[in-house]
C-alpha cells in the first residue's frame, strides 16, 4: 500500500521502517521543514498538510498528543488518518474512516527494536478498516491486538506501573545501596532471575519475600531500619501492606 | 577441604552442590532424621550436633535464622562455623571462629542456580577466617564480596525492593489488565527492554514516562482514572511523587 506521514520525529522514524520493511511505499512526508527524511526514502517532502494526495491508502499522525485534532482537521476528510497515541481516544480524528495503531513499548530511543516484538494495540471506526490496519501490521509484529479507548488507557497505566514505577524502585535501590557502599550490580542476578520467573509463572505464583510470608517480625524490623529515610520506608510501607493485604488480609 | 553441615533443606541443598563441585568434601550431615541426604554424597549422618568431627575445616549452619543461636551453642567451639542468614548479625556464632555466607539470591526454589553469577556476601570475625572463605568461595562465584552485618541488611532490604515489591507490581498491574481483557503478555518486550536497559546505564539514566517529563496533566489524568482503585491509586500516587520530588523537586 502507499502511505503518507506527518512528523519526522522518532515514531515517524520507526513506522517508516517497519512499514517500508513489510513492502510498503513511503509517498509523501510532511513535517515542519525537509530534513531529508522524505528523501531517504525516495518519498515527497509537503509543507502544508492539505498536500497530501488523496489516493493514498493511509496517513500516519506522528505528531504530539496537542495537535492531533487541529492536524487532523486540515487533512482532506477521505483519507483514512491514523493515530499513534496511547492517551488520545479515536474521534479527535475527523476524517471519515480513522484508526489508531498504539505501540505498548517506547519508541523514543534511537536503538533498534525489533519489530515482531512489539505490540501493537489497534482500534478503527468500522470492521473494514480495523481489517485493513491487521492486515497491514500483523505481518509485522507477532501481537497486533484490538483495543478500545478505554482498554488503550489501560494499558498505557499498566506501562507506568511495569516501566517506569519498577525503574524507580531500582533507582531508589541504587541510591540506598550506595549509602553503604555497595554496588547495585550485586542485585542484578536477582532482578534477572525474577524476569525469567515471571516469563514462565504468574506474578502472583512467583511473589516471595517476607510480606508473601507473613514475617511481621522481619517486616517491622526493616521498617526500623528504613527510619532514617522516610522517603523509602514510605514506599516500603505502602507496597509491603499491599502484599500483605494481598495474601494475609491484614496490614503492617 | 573437608567440612560438614547442618540442616537438609534448599540452602544446604545449595550450597553442598557449590562446594562439592569445587572439590571439596562432604563428611558430616545433622539433621532431624536421616533422609538420605548424607548417603547421596557418601557423607555420613550424625544426629546431634556435638557428634561433629572437630577436625573438620568448616560447619555450615544452613537452619531457620530463629534457630542459629541455639544450634551454635550446642556446637563444639573449636569449630569453624558460618550461618547463611542475610538478617542475623555475625555474633550470635559462639564458636571461637565464626563468619557469614549470604547468598543474595533466593536458593528457596528447586530449580537449578548459575553458581558463577550468584553474588555471595561474607564476613568473618577475623582476617584469616575471612581469607580461607574466599579462597573457598572465590572460585564458585564471580562475585564474592566482603560486607559487614550493615551492609548485609541494607543488601536484604534492597532485595526486597528489587525483587518481592517490583514483582509486586508485576502482580497488580495483571490484575488491572485482566478487568480490561487484557493479557499480561502485552506488557513483556516493556519489561525485557528495561531489563535491558539497566543492565547497560543506570535506572537514573534510564527514567522515562509522565513523572520523569513532568506532564501533570497525563499524571492527573491517569489519577482520575484510578479513582476507582483507591489501591493502586496510593501506590500510583506514592511513585509518583517520588520521581517528580527527584526529577522536578515537586509533587502531585
Amino acid at each position: 500500500m502507499r502511505f503518507g506521514i506527518i512528523g519526522t520525529g522518532n515514531a515517524a522514524h520507526h513506522f517508516v521502517w517497519m512499514l517500508v520493511g513489510a513492502g510498503h511505499r513511503l509517498c509523501q512526508v510532511c513535517g515542519r521543514a525537509d530534513n531529508g527524511f522524505a528523501s531517504r526514502f525516495g518519498a515527497e517532502y509537503i509543507p502544508k498538510v492539505d498536500q497530501f494526495d488523496v489516493t493514498l491508502d493511509l496517513v500516519i499522525l506522528a505528531v504530539n498528543d496537542d495537535a492531533i485534532a487541529s492536524v487532523s482537521s486540515d487533512l482532506s476528510k477521505s483519507l483514512f488518518a491514523i493515530h499513534l497515541s496511547g492517551m488520545t481516544p479515536l474521534n479527535v480524528l475527523t476524517q471519515k474512516n480513522h484508526g489508531v495503531v498504539w505501540p505498548i513499548q517506547s519508541l523514543s530511543s534511537s536503538k533498534e527494536l525489533n519489530y515482531k516484538s512489539l505490540p501493537l494495540l489497534i482500534e478503527a471506526n468500522n470492521e473494514k478498516h480495523q481489517t485493513l490496519l491487521k492486515s497491514w501490521f500483523a505481518p509485522i509484529s507477532n501481537t497486533v491486538v484490538t483495543g478500545n479507548f478505554e482498554q488503550r488507557v489501560a494499558a498505557h497505566v499498566s506501562a507506568v506501573f511495569v516501566n517506569n514505577f519498577v525503574n524507580h524502585l531500582y533507582d531508589l535501590t541504587a541510591d540506598y545501596m550506595k549509602d553503604y557502599k555497595l554496588s547495585f550490580n550485586l542485585m542484578m542476578p536477582i532482578v534477572r532471575e525474577e524476569m525469567e520467573k515471571i516469563s514462565v509463572m504468574t506474578a502472583e505464583e512467583a511473589q516471595t519475600g517476607p510480606a508473601r510470608r507473613g514475617d511481621i517480625q522481619t517486616l517491622k524490623r526493616q521498617m526500623d531500619l528504613l527510619e532514617k529515610r522516610p522517603h523509602l520506608a514510605e514506599i516500603y510501607q505502602v507496597l509491603t501492606n499491599s502484599i500483605l493485604r494481598k495474601f494475609h488480609g491484614k496490614e503492617l
